[in-house]
């Protein structure tokens, strides 16, 4: 077999340095992709995966599940692109297809095991699969995304995991014009939140510690800040939220912010954190607290689509591939505007 | 004015002892009931009432939201009820019945003030009212419920808050034939899930610690029991549940039940109390945790009606006025099947 040679990068077990070194990529199937990576976005798992956070990865380790770039080549049987389209691949490189949450469109919870871009069970070539900190990967067309020539590319990277992680709740509970938004956390997901909900018509509001934090929401297209620490702030908007997006990362308390929502409204959770709440925060009102995991492979190109009609992309930080170091220390620290994208040029 | 004097009790803030003294019981307007209390339920909320647990105790209160009785008179207005008819009381007794809540029969979560039906506003002769540990009591006729005669009596009291509080939710949520129904914590409220969950044609599931409170829990209705400390019995429940009530009055970590959701279910809460949980276990399934409280006045009524087509009860202990203070430590540490209620005749 004629095996594609790809240089990647890895987080190694040991050193945690960059070093590059080869691995097997899959040849081409009938139905497959070649895609040649442009951009890569830097997501809070990969550090979580590159560092063993979760104790399940498996060395060596390719992150990345923002990938951008253009096909360089197809499989005999694909039909749905192109040599030279531009399209995007997200957290998920194949799913059993035939399962009920398949067969519904959700992928990202197929019952017979979903494989993630990377460190997943390959199903195809065994071993486990590698990401899009590198220069080529190989997919399913059923895994590839469209992307629009319109948008700046390297700002859509973010869009294949923070984008649809926040747009698939905001569409599934039909956030409208008129809609009162709330947004917890300013980050990566959270200013996708403020650009979503402000291009779905909603009234967007960020709730935040930072003043400076509030205004660059606004500069992001929010149409008000709320100091989550003054109290009088806080008491004037009690009830008056039709939804409220929380992406903090961290252990906290919500009971504040429930209070914020008007009567069988809800709070959607999307970061990986403990929560605590007292349930009075939620019965009075008979509030919800919802969970939602990014999205499947048709949602996902329904968000790109809507982003190119709305032009929404991401505010990015384009680094070299030996500045992920340094990063993913900035990552963590929250001291990013508000995603980093890897220039995968840097690695040829 | 001919003011009603009624014996009734009330705990002191001083001494918290039994000691009957007379307050002032208002008129019959056009459409008030008279009711002649026959039995009233201990409600956990009755005993953080009386010890001003919450801070907004007015002394002296009379407690009690869980009433049945007879009428003994009626107001020139009153269509709805007729002298010797059986009726009941629950934990509203007035509301503004124009704004938005009131209108969709949610007079619970009434935008203009609710009327409790102790230790609240009373909105007709000032003070606070004053509740069912005593042995009349005159309610607008739009919060009487009308109980039917074939029902013990004594064990329909606490319908009207536990009975009402799991109903709610249970019918809200459309539980029906051939569902998975998990129950958290049996108690008051627990062993009416139990009940109604089992009379709604569910597959009924006790979750708990207490082979022994398994065991009874299968004696009201359950089919099965999972004790939540056993890791296999807990694993082997996974993504299995349509819905679970939570039931439980304290602090706890509500992760481990979450996942024993199917996915996209839910877990509603109607304790009060402080709930923990890592996101991860909503994410995933994109589970929903939902607060109830009680119900309006419509849906009580359709409660007490459901109960006495499927003959639902509670199961109670019958005490004497003079045992209130002992009750009360005993339904603080859960020692009581399953809830306390006061026989009103020892008060005459």
């Amino acid at each position: 077999m004629n095996k594609h040679k790809v240089k990647a990068y890895a987080a190694k077990s040991e050193k945690d340095q960059l070093s590059p070194f080869t691995i097997k990529r899959r040849d081409l199937d009938e139905t497959d992709v070649l895609i040649e990576i442009e951009y890569c976005g830097i997501c809070h798992t990969d550090i979580h995966f590159a560092r063993n956070d979760l104790g399940i990865t498996v060395y060596p380790i390719v992150p990345g599940h923002e990938i951008v770039g253009t096909v360089k080549s197809v499989g005999s049987k694909v039909s749905k692109f192109k040599e030279g389209q531009l399209v995007g691949v997200g957290c998920m490189v194949d799913s059993c297809g035939s399962c009920s949450s398949c067969k519904e469109n959700l992928e990202q919870f197929c019952k017979n095991g979903l494989t993630m871009t990377y460190n997943s069970p390959d199903s195809k070539i065994g071993g486990v699969t590698f990401g899009g900190y590198s220069t080529q990967i190989v997919v399913d067309q059923d895994f590839v995304l469209s992307i629009s020539e319109k948008l700046d590319r390297k700002s859509v990277a973010p869009l294949l995991c923070a984008g649809i992680t926040t747009y698939s709740p905001l569409k599934r509970f039909n956030v409208k014009k008129g809609d009162r938004i709330g947004i917890i956390g300013l980050g990566g997901l959270g200013h996708m939140g403020v650009k979503f909900a402000s291009a779905m018509g909603a009234k967007v509001v960020i709730i935040t510690r930072s003043y400076k934090k509030g205004q660059d929401a606004i500069r992001l297209g929010a149409d008000e800040v709320i100091i989550s620490t003054n109290q009088e702030q806080m008491q004037k908007n009690l009830s008056t939220f039709d939804l409220i997006l929380n992406t903090i990362p961290s252990e906290h308390n919500v009971s504040m912010y429930l209070q914020l929502l008007k009567s069988e409204k809800l709070m959607v959770v999307v970061g990986l954190a403990n929560l605590k709440f007292h349930t009075r925060t939620l019965l009075f009102g008979r509030n919800k607290i919802v969970g939602s995991l990014i999205g499947g492979i048709k949602e996902t190109q329904e968000m790109l689509d809507f982003c190119a009609e709305h032009n929404v992309v991401s505010d990015v930080e384009v680094i070299d591939a030996k500045e992920i170091n340094k990063a993913y220390g900035r990552v963590e620290r929250g001291d990013v505007k508000y995603r980093v994208v890897i220039d995968i040029n840097s690695l040829r």
